[in-house]
């Protein structure tokens, strides 16, 4: 398996304490893609399953992961100044999960076309992303669609 | 303030080692209500704010804690062998959160009555819960909308 880990991705997660605390990882992440995991402990609630707060986690931080991925937002880059934002999310729990869980998301290369042009062209750009959530057998568990802006950040 | 610490609810909190590390504090527990609270630590994100995850967590976990304090789900109680589980939830972040945050969310007491009913006569009733996110100042930094089944765990 091919793991290209953006720096800025890596930090992202990096960055956020209780992320770390969960043990998410970051597994595939490239232009477009990202796909993290996460580990049962500690995220196992009182009924032997991971929790939901935990699976909604490991879903919603794909979008600024994916965002670190996909679009220039370093110092100097032409989105530099930009930053993912997560305005709403829906999550479905459709069965329990047990076990690791993999999340994935993806961009299409036309709606990665269209977020870039309209942030280049006014400072903001909201976008939709469905997470999967599956278990090691590959049953999806959950699945959570995000809306997101990626947008100039006021000082 | 009154702190009714339904003994049950706090395990439920406890027993979830994630909420543990979030620092998710239960302030008012009783029937038909659930309050908690999520200091900033460990829970602030590159940018500052109290992270999209935890967030939503202290807002979910209220579901259950409110179950707890309102349903006799005790061994032995009328309610024995029911169990409260998220279905869906969809969380709206409407400013950036900055300091505690406190989580509230209630039932009306037709409401409980209607859910009682239904899980004695069926096993299962489906429920709607809203939690209401404020900062210290009082200000609504996000809102979650729940849906949860109270359910006989089947073994």
């Amino acid at each position: 398996m091919a793991y290209t880990l953006r720096v800025e991705a890596a930090q992202a997660v990096g960055s956020v304490p209780i992320l770390q605390a969960m043990g998410v990882r970051l597994v595939d992440v490239r232009p477009g893609f990202a796909a993290a995991e996460l580990p049962p402990e500690p995220n196992v609630n009182h009924f032997g399953v991971t929790y939901a707060g935990s699976l909604f986690s490991v879903a919603e931080m794909l979008g600024g992961v994916l965002c670190l991925a996909t679009f220039d937002l370093e110092p100097g880059g032409e989105l530099d100044g930009c930053v993912p934002i997560v305005k709403e999310s829906t999550i479905r729990f459709r069965r329990p999960a047990v076990g690791v869980v993999r999340a994935e998301a993806s961009l299409p290369d036309a709606e990665v076309t269209r977020i870039r042009r309209d942030a280049l062209a006014t400072g903001k750009a909201e976008f939709v992303l469905e997470a999967r959530l599956t278990d090691a057998h590959g049953e999806v568990v959950s699945t959570a669609i995000g809306t997101y802006q990626l947008r100039i950040m006021s000082a």
